[in-house]
């Protein structure tokens, strides 16, 4: 279902229900771009911290918009053994609602732009239908606005400021005389027999003049309000009325402020939906989706990752990423490409059974054969779609096999809140509910060197080491990763007396960026402006300079798009094989982290659903419950998820409603229990590998 | 006439002729936006500078894209009395020709783009179908890229580089045996009857590999070239072919390069057609149109304004602005709204006549009476409706009276390279081609202030010394011009003992800014990085909380779409008789600057055509052409514009084509001659006002 500026209103209710009623939720969103500085294979290093993507991508990919926004409810009906489907594409744009509104600047990178328009794309229905939204402090803001409104206007006392019944309004002497005649206006009604009479059109100065000194001179018998002429000017109507009438009035003006306000809070009331609803929200390689949906309907984004993991755990207390569950055991191996088109096509076929899912009557039906894949609605449904029969294939590795697994399964529970970090060699994902794994890294060199230098210097420089990646950071450094770690001493002491070039272990380095961030406060800011991007300067030709050296000459675009070269001097096609043979070497170093929650390989093994090691009854998986959790259940909570009694979300559901509709009040929480304990088991490596 | 990426290329032609045949040609654009960073109100200060102007115009509006672009020729059909118009609508947008090209990020702002769909501004069209371009510095490197292609491959002689012919290419240790694979299998190939055979597909650095190899080991004998499979992965067709076959084949290669390359300068090359026809270039209002097209078709704008007056002047030899048009004598006080329409609608009825334009055969046919403002062929058209009616007026000051003044009549003289700038109460234009006007200021004052003032503070605090004007800078300061220069002393006196705020003179802070801007060198940098705008603060809900302030809260939008009450606080609704009021004050105190080209008003009142003071005949004229520029005309130019000798332009056709077609090279030239006489001339205000 398409809804816009035009139906939004009407089809609130249908949404509201839709979410209400649904097993859990797909989401995808569509952007304006997606790099506004670096290009995808610096943006997307082979080697960040998690904390460097996410100051990445939110310093570099926050500026866009997020003008596409795919919704897609299933709701399993038992009877009939199938999902019911509802979808919704909805087309956003921040039009200005008033004259004091937010007038929003939003970033488009062409690429970006080319590549959704050569899908068909329809830019007219953003730009002139788009639903509009605002965040919360946008909301709240508006809300002390209308207060404002209030108290200048001389309505209902309870509206009357204490400020503006004090005493006289102070006028500015060239507005006396103005005012006066204004009052001598108000006399003449007050004793003659007419109901009311406009003034010529002012200022808003004049105007606010006006109210506060009617507002103190007659507290009630008259009605004062703002109207437009066909000029658009805006003039004054006085009338007489009695304490019914000016009531009545009120109470219909706020009533329509309201309703306004309402309408300027447009999109973000969806969001607000489903965030109350804490179902289970998919989405396919969603980290950018979460993040722009936080950005542009919550709250700026915060500095810190911590942070932002507490903020996204309030705003989806649980989330569930396709492409991080595809490239997971037992998944791993059954699955070549992880790409939301191929994971659908793949997942249609053995040992996968297509889902049984049916569109919702007065729904549209997609057709999966003709894809219509990059509309976000569509995106949303085939992701949901890849859920459903991944979670299905994991039943088989029951005693007994079950054909369906819900979506609070807790065989399903070791997935979430884990998004998928893209191109990160060793770091597979993004713990938003627990702390992140730290593999060693110490096989990799940083070096540095003159900005001439290609890949191939590099190659040179180290060709006596066999195997290596090389992973730019940018024009002058890059990481380069051996393929011995005893290999790493030798080529620092042998860079001691070079002069061109440079090398740290990757332990120095990461010390150095230590002290660096100590000394100004934010890593984003300072670690960027050493940097040769910036918009302008990609605008003004040297940021093009750069993209014709052919070093690194790729536009950022999305992850499906990148084509198969691409892809391959990103992530390195010739280092495509080495980055799984890395993950073998890096896997084997993973240690266990005594602060973090990341356990040894070993001993979380046991906890991968259906690992071919050896399957395991459901029964088992109470384990992964913490007490805490547990105890933290209230009785509606209780039954709202009986079937497979779901303490944790219920927990979510519990706290965000205690904290009311505003439900970001970065509140801490121990983020450890089953996640941090499953979370080693999804990097599991078999042997088999 | 629409020309988009569709049908660019056969329409070049027309678009040429055109340009060559027209008498002059009218220019409009639409942008995806007007400022990233302050309101209106604060991008358009009354008492800006030039430079000031020119710095926030630079800094906070070419981040935006020039999307549509209209283009107007009108040739006079001496036979028939008429103009024969030929309109085309130009949709443009950076679509990356190839994955190498530069990935264009631009800004839209929601008001402004809000703003064009409200007109029915067809975004699918820009987006999807939009024409190309390059600046001048990205299709040189375009150029050398080619070279460098050349260079690699094992082509005709002339284009293997010195480098490659040197000796051994240096092969990576990783790479050599593939090397060796592919050396042998040339062997292979060479000793038997195939003619040519296929790679598997490998990456850019492999197949750079190859090419220089092969182009050391066999510089002739071989053609190799990539292409790309169904996949679109890139692999090696190498061929055996005579020499004969092998320079066929470049050269059918080279010209296809050729072509590519004209096909990513794109729309550039109308505006190249334009600037080196120099032919007189009309626009309404048209500062941002220029900035923009030499922004994004030529060059970065550059730090200075002189050089941007430069770079303008090589571009544009001729502009000619017909809201500064309108807004002077002899049509200032017949003439009392200049936005677009209104002058489009005021300049068909007495005492101008509609001028007779039709469009020419096979174009299509504007009709005035149902608008389609804001449709940047439609605007570009109507704008030279209004220059024609405007010049036909001079021509009735003449004796003999006369219908038509062609665009080279020395009677437009006086208006070239004035471009209007909007809202600058005591300097009404940016002179392109001579010194600007320098006013005094002495009776402004610069006020600094708590960040809690508003406009009402400020004339509670000078309520003592009359009718004053406030012109915001920023949260915390502003410009107040007192009507009596005498009482400045007395308000800055009165502030020695203040606390909360401070008082200077217009001339002091001048000094002040002077000392800052030497400080640091830029001051479009420094001067707004104290400032608390900024697209992200916008974006991040800082600056939302300035607009929802109300203290100026007001959309940047473009001149016709500013509503009344907006105009009204921006210029002051308060102050808008005051303009007039100031600008009479001002007038008078207009100095001779010994350095700028500015006279007296008395001085230059005679050059003023058609003034009414007294009507002076065509030949008096001659006067305002220095010898200088008269023996600096070739024959050739003569005849182009032999009709009315017009030395002005001439001189610029020449200088450019000495120049070449890279007509940008910052040519120093003495920026003096008819206008600088004729500016002041521009300013002059009668006694009858």
């Amino acid at each position: 279902m398409e809804v816009t500026r035009k139906n939004f209103k009407e089809s609130l209710n249908t949404i509201y229900t839709a979410i209400e009623e649904a097993d859990f939720l797909a989401i995808d969103g569509e952007f304006s771009g997606i790099s506004d500085g670096p290009s995808v294979s610096a943006l997307t290093n082979g080697l960040d911290t998690p904390e460097e993507r996410y100051h990445k991508l939110k310093k570099h990919s926050m500026d866009f918009l997020l003008f596409q926004f795919g919704l897609c409810t299933f709701k399993y009906e038992q009877s009939e053994s199938k999902y019911v489907m509802k979808s919704f594409n909805f087309y956003i744009f921040p039009k200005p609602f008033s004259r004091s509104s937010p007038d929003i600047k939003f970033v488009c990178q062409s690429s970006s732009i080319d590549f959704l328009a050569s899908q068909g794309f329809d830019f007219n229905k953003v730009f002139c239908n788009g639903i509009p939204y605002l965040n919360q402090e946008e909301e709240g803001q508006l809300r002390e606005q209308l207060e404002d409104k209030r108290f200048q206007s001389n309505g209902a006392q309870s509206f009357i400021s204490p400020s503006s019944c004090k005493g006289p309004v102070s006028v500015p002497e060239e507005h006396k005389d103005f005012i006066n005649e204004v009052l001598d206006k108000v006399e003449d009604l007050l004793n003659n027999s007419d109901k009311s009479f406009k003034l010529e059109p002012c200022t808003g100065f004049q105007r606010k003049l006006i109210y506060q000194t009617l507002n103190w001179k007659y507290p009630k018998g008259l009605h004062v309000e703002t109207l437009e002429n066909e000029k658009k000017e805006r003039y004054i109507l006085i009338s007489k009325v009695d304490d019914e009438e000016r009531k009545r009035r009120e109470q219909e003006k706020q009533e329509k402020e309201q309703e306004e306000l309402n309408d300027a809070v447009g999109f973000s009331r969806v969001i607000h939906a489903i965030s109350q609803s804490a179902k289970l929200v998919i989405g396919h390689n969603m980290l950018l989706d979460v993040m722009h949906t936080i950005h542009q309907f919550y709250c700026p984004l915060p500095e810190d990752l911590n942070d932002f993991k507490e903020v996204t755990m309030c705003v989806f207390p649980r989330l569930l990423d396709t492409k991080l569950m595809a490239s997971t055991q037992p998944f791993k191996e059954l699955i070549s490409n992880t790409s939301l088109a191929e994971l659908e096509r793949q997942l249609k076929e053995a040992p996968f059974k297509p889902p049984k899912v049916e569109s919702a009557d007065g729904f549209p039906r997609y057709d999966t054969a003709s894809e219509q894949l990059h509309e976000a609605g569509y995106d949303a449904y085939i992701t949901g779609l890849c859920f459903i029969s991944m979670a299905n294939y994991l039943g088989t590795f029951l005693t007994p096999p079950r054909d369906h697994i819900s979506a609070r399964s807790k065989l399903i529970e070791p997935f979430f809140n884990k998004l998928f970090l893209m191109r990160i060699i060793d770091i597979p994902y993004l713990n938003i509910s627990g702390p992140d794994l730290q593999p060693k890294r110490d096989n990799v060199l940083y070096v540095t060197f003159p900005k001439e230098w290609k890949t191939s210097d590099l190659y040179q420089l180290f060709s006596a080491f066999g195997n290596i990646q090389v992973f730019w950071i940018d024009d002058t450094s890059a990481f380069v990763s051996l393929s011995q770690t005893d290999q790493v001493q030798i080529a620092v002491n042998t860079s001691r007396y070079a002069e061109s070039y440079r090398i740290q272990t990757y332990a120095e380095y990461m010390e150095s960026r230590l002290e660096e961030k100590q000394n100004c406060r934010r890593f984003t800011e300072c670690g960027w402006l050493k940097s040769p991007y910036s918009t302008s300067a990609v605008v003004s030709g040297y940021g093009f300079n750069r993209t014709l050296t052919g070093k690194r000459s790729f536009s950022p675009i999305q992850e499906e798009q990148i084509p198969e070269e691409t892809e391959g001097v990103i992530g390195g096609t010739w280092s495509h094989a080495s980055v799984t043979q890395d993950i073998r070497n890096k896997s084997k170093k993973m240690k266990t982290d005594a602060t973090g929650g990341s356990r040894t390989v070993e001993g979380a093994a046991v906890q991968v659903p259906g690992y071919p090691v050896g399957s395991t009854s459901e029964d088992s998986w109470l384990t992964s419950q913490t007490p805490g959790e547990k105890r933290s259940m209230s009785p509606i909570q209780e039954e709202q998820y009986s079937d497979e009694g779901d303490g944790y979300a219920s927990t979510w559901h519990q706290d965000r409603s205690a904290q009311g509709k505003k439900g970001c009040k970065h509140k801490k929480r121990k983020i450890e229990g089953p996640e941090s304990s499953s979370s080693s088991a999804l990097f599991d490596v078999p042997q088999v590998w």
